[in-house]
């Protein structure tokens, strides 16, 4: 184990971006000056940025590191592909804690690393600091979309179709059950808890991905979306976001929200209500997107693509539709660590 | 007081960026999607990222919050302004203790857009979360530049004057200063120290600028320096930064560093080497940049710059010169959040 301050704060940021090669033609500049420097030319910039911090977005006595830097950048990725734009740069900004050691952080890196080389990324900047705490991770990421191709939230219209990837609820499951883990073998060191067939949950919760693929299908079939997001704080919550920058209303057929069999096992193992994991769990980083309705045919073709419900007027709300055919007001409840239970 | 939980996450985003007006033509969407939307046509996008810790990087018993929202802003202006760009646009990641109460944030984003505003930036995004412990800044600043005219610290040459703006050591002593009333005044509820005559040190220390009125000389007189970077760990490190990047080394003289009379004084107050203050004090956020030699007489002209040395051969090494002629290899000596005294 190295201690970091052997180092120094120089030593420690070449020792971790040495060996970064830039992969973008966007790149002019990584890291090494007072500013990256970037180039898109006729193409717009997109940027989003998140923090993570210890004991509120994770916890490290289950959360690998490298885990970890994986899913920090991919959180990112998932907001620009939710522009219907490409990440191209991230810089990584990071607050370490006095027990870190120079080999924990590479394996953050080695985590942040292979993200970028899988959705073709460069890490082109940041800023190493001491933490007197917890661990503390500020990403921004930097994409670029055709102007014309920029899909926001405030464009759904009436009668739109409303699709969504992948399935929900999944990493929220996951989360309770390493929860559940941490709860039993408190105290105990070398536990090795079984996750044998729970293996998806885990995946979802440890090592999301962002949907680059249904992006990619979007531009291949020529469909623009009316309006897109992606899906961090729940379903419920980003239906609402869409709606409401749209001044449209939702109805949402619970019968038709997508969620996968080991979601449905462990909420029942958990006595919790599945469509409330589905539509709250937060964290799935799939993406919610409106077609116009003589898109249909199209939509249904889309792989990993599911329609869920119809945009309506305002007037009529934001709906679920459950499997008896009563209607109830979608209500955001998902994740919000600003909220008093959390704080 | 009033408690955050009681607006949560999207109330308190929106209660602190309602009122935002963009002032930039290159910004085409700020707050309130999953990523701001930019556009800087044939100029080059430029990106700095800074993260400030509470009990690392600032103390909040004696920084009042709306400055540390202007100067958290400014010194990610001032990396811009090194690269000899303009910033345009910042994102603004904040983690909240418990104790913080809306009003605190609003004197913290009141200095923040203060700052934008004199220097013309947009706020155009960010994060807010709770955080366990201490408070927690991540700023993302962006700019632009004409891609020719973009500084780096690698094109110092040999015979290159070196320039400085303003005068140094002034924000060191000034943190020496608070942290010496701080330990004075331990325990007392209401004290007020007297800082008559030291003014000067405190705003340098509290509320710094970055030098914005030095790039606009440089433009008008048509001066393109060959490196420049910002002083923020100190003119040691900073010019060992240069004349590594440019392989070159260089011989500054002492009797020629800048510093103010207040500066000085404290010094002498404090038991302290001025030059070594002046040297590795950092924080001083002016401009470290070098000329070629046959712009002497423009060089001289600009005002607040001062010529303080020259640029050498490598094998000749970096070298303070003393008033008695006697050469001393520079050191970083720069203040290191990761060093072993401040872990």
């Amino acid at each position: 184990m190295t201690e970091i301050s052997t180092l120094g704060e120089f030593g420690l940021i070449r020792h971790l971006t040495e060996n970064i090669k830039i992969k973008n033609e966007s790149t002019l500049k990584g890291v090494g000056d007072d500013a990256a420097v970037l180039s898109f030319k006729d193409k717009a910039t997109l940027v989003t940025t998140d923090l993570l911090l210890e004991g509120i977005h994770f916890d490290l006595t289950y959360v690998p590191l490298k885990h970890l830097g994986y899913k920090s950048a991919v959180v990112n990725f998932s907001d620009i592909y939710a522009m219907n734009g490409q990440p191209k740069q991230i810089t990584v900004s990071l607050g370490v804690s006095k027990r870190f050691s120079v080999e924990d952080l590479d394996d953050f890196y080695e985590g942040l690393r292979l993200a970028c080389e899988i959705y073709g990324v460069d890490i082109v900047g940041g800023d190493t600091s001491a933490s007197l705490t917890g661990f503390c991770i500020s990403i921004t990421c930097i994409g670029e979309a055709e102007k014309e191709q920029i899909v926001y939230r405030k464009g759904a219209q009436v009668n739109d179709l409303i699709c969504v990837s992948g399935d929900l609820g999944a990493a929220y499951m996951g989360l309770q059950l390493l929860e559940r883990e941490k709860t039993i073998f408190a105290g105990e060191k070398d536990f090795t808890p079984d996750f044998a067939g729970k293996e998806y949950l885990l995946e979802r919760q440890l090592k999301p991905e962002a949907r680059k693929d249904i992006i990619r299908q979007l531009k291949e079939n020529q469909l623009l979306p009316t309006s897109m997001m992606d899906i961090s704080d729940g379903l419920s919550s980003e239906l609402l976001h869409i709606c409401k920058d749209s001044g449209v209303g939702c109805a949402v057929y619970e019968e038709r929200i997508p969620i996968d069999y080991q979601t449905a096992m462990m909420a029942e193992q958990f006595n919790m209500n599945l469509t409330t994991v589905a539509l709250n769990g937060g964290e799935d980083y799939e993406l919610l997107f409106t077609l116009p309705l003589d898109l249909h045919d199209q939509a249904e073709q889309l792989e990993g693509v599911k329609i869920i419900g119809h945009i309506c007027d305002a007037s009529l709300g934001s709906c679920l539709i459950t499997r008896d055919g009563t209607q109830i007001a979608l209500k955001a409840q998902g994740w919000n660590s600003l909220e008093d239970n959390n704080l």
